[in-house]
C-alpha cells in the first residue's frame, strides 16, 4: 500500500458464511486490491441463515461488488441471484457472486481452481482415484470429466455418498477398503483427512499398501501446507505433488478475475504463502 | 497508514444518504482510523428511501459499527433504532448511529458540534441573530438556549419556518428585512447563502447596513472555507470569526467519540484542512 494517507475504499467485497471460520480470503484479496491500487476492501460478513434473504437484498443497495460464499450459503444463495454460470449449475453451488453489468450473478470457481494446477500435467488417458464425496470432490470430479481421463474411481471414508456422485458424472464408485487396489496414476484427496487439528495425523492412503505408486498426487487440504499425505507421497517417490494451496489460490484468482477482470498479483500469492508458513 | 501490506479492516462505518453528494466525512474518519491503527473502514452508502428499512435491518447483520446519517434519512431512520439520545430527540433528527453495547442507538452531534467552537467565547448575556430555520439552524438554536444567552432572534430568507422554530425554543422571530436592525453581539449564518456554486456570491448580511458590528460571527457554511460573510466580517472588524470547518470537525469528532471513545487525531484535522484548501 502506498504510504500516503488515507485509503478511501469505494467498493465493498466480503466473504459470507455462518459460523464464519478463519479464512485466508481477506488476506489474499485485500493484498491484491491494495497492491493494484484499487479502491476496494474485502471484509468478513457472518450472515446467519435466517438473515440471508435480507442480506442479499441489501447487496443490491450497498456498493457490494462481489462476494465469496461459503457454508452454509453456497446453494441457499442461488434463489437470490439473477443468473448463475454453467459451472455453478453443474456443481449446484455458488462460491462467487459478481455483477455481470447489472445482473447479479453466481459462479463456482472451484472447477477452474482445481484444474489450474493440473494444466501442465496431461490428464489424457490417466486413471484417477478421487477420495471424498463432498463439495470439493464434486468440483474435482466435474473438472476431471472435462478432460480426457480414462477412468475416475470415487470413494469416501463413510462409504455413503460416493455412489450417487460417481454415477452423476459417469465415474466408478468403489468401496473405501478397496482404494489401494486400483491402477491410479493420479490420486486426489478431497477428504478432510490430514487437515490441521482433528485430522492432522491422518492420511487417506497408505503408499505402502498401493498396488502401484501414482505419477501424481493432489491434496485439496491446505492447512498444513505439507500434509501427511503429501509428505508420504514424496517419500514414496511420487513425481508431481500438488498442494491445496495451489487450488486455493487458483480459485481465488478466478474470483478476483470475475470481480476485476485482472489476475491476482504476485504479492497476493506471497502473502498467502507467508500466512501458511507461519501457521505451519 | 503503515506501509506493511495489507490493511485488513473488520469494522464497517458509512455515511448514508440519497442522493449522496460529495462528503468530507470519509476523508476525516478513514484518516483517523488509519492513523490510530484501527481495523475499520468508512464508506459511502447511497440508500434510496424505499430501501432504508431493509438497509437498517442489514445493519444488525453486518459488522456495521456506526453510521453518519444525512438527508433524507435523518428523521426517517429513527423508527429503526432501539434508542435515541436526548439531543437527537430535541432536534428530532439523528445524524449518528452507534452501538451502545447491543442497543442500536441514534445521536445528534450537531448541537455539540455547534457549541464546541464557542467554548472559549462567553455566551452569557449575549444577543444572538440566527439566520436560517433548517436543520442546522435548529441545532444551533438548541445549543444556544443551553447557554445563558440574553436573547436569540431568528429569521430566514423565505420568511416562513422561522416563527415556529423560534417559538419552540423561546426565541424571537423577526422578519428577514429587519435583520440589520437588531443589537446582535453574535451573528450565526445557518442559511446556504455563501455556499460554493449556487450561492457563493451571496451573503446573509450586509455589514454596512448593521445597526452595530457584532463581537463574533459564525458561518455554518464550510465550502468555501472563506465565505463572503466571513471575509466581510473581517473587513468590518469583527474580532471572532468561526468557520463552518470548525463546526464540521467538531460534529465529526463527536461522532468518532461515540464510535471509538476517542478523539479524532490531529491528522484528521490536517486532512480536512488540506481538502478544503485544495477546493478553494
Amino acid at each position: 500500500m502506498n504510504d500516503t494517507l488515507p485509503f478511501l475504499p469505494e467498493d465493498l467485497y466480503a466473504v459470507i458464511g455462518w459460523p464464519l471460520s478463519h479464512s485466508l480470503s481477506p488476506l489474499v484479496h485485500n493484498t491484491a486490491f491494495q497492491t493494484l491500487g484499487l479502491k476496494a476492501v474485502y471484509m468478513r460478513f457472518a450472515v446467519e441463515p435466517p438473515s440471508l434473504a435480507g442480506f442479499m437484498a441489501s447487496v443490491r443497495t450497498l456498493p457490494v461488488r462481489g462476494l465469496s460464499v461459503t457454508i452454509p450459503h453456497k446453494t441457499a444463495v442461488i434463489p437470490f441471484l439473477d443468473a448463475i454460470t454453467d459451472e455453478a449449475r453443474q456443481i449446484g453451488a455458488v462460491n462467487t457472486v459478481f455483477w455481470d453489468n447489472d445482473v447479479l450473478s453466481g459462479d463456482n470457481t472451484d472447477i477452474r481452481g482445481f484444474l489450474a494446477p493440473l494444466e501442465k500435467y496431461s490428464l489424457a488417458g490417466s486413471t484417477v482415484l478421487l477420495l471424498g464425496a463432498g463439495g470439493a470432490a464434486r468440483a474435482a470430479l466435474a473438472g476431471l470429466v472435462q478432460r480426457n481421463v480414462r477412468e475416475v474411481f470415487v470413494t469416501t471414508p463413510s462409504n455413503t455418498r460416493h455412489t450417487a456422485l460417481a454415477k452423476e458424472f459417469g465415474a466408478t464408485p468403489v468401496p473405501w477398503q478397496d482404494r489401494h487396489n486400483l491402477p491410479a496414476t493420479l490420486i486426489v484427496n478431497a477428504t478432510p483427512l490430514g487437515m490441521r487439528n482433528a485430522h492432522e495425523n491422518e492420511t487417506p492412503v497408505e503408499f505402502s499398501h498401493l498396488q502401484n505408486i501414482p505419477e501424481a498426487v493432489y491434496d485439496i487440504v491446505y492447512t498444513p501446507r505439507a500434509t501427511r499425505f503429501l509428505c508420504e507421497a514424496e517419500k514414496a517417490g511420487v513425481a508431481l505433488r500438488i498442494t491445496g494451496e495451489e487450488m486455493f489460490f487458483a480459485q481465488a484468482n478466478a474470483q478476483f478475475a470475475r470481480w476485476t477482470q485482472r489476475d491476482l498479483p504476485r504479492e497476493a500469492r506471497d502473502a498467502l504463502e507467508e500466512a501458511l508458513s507461519t501457521q505451519s
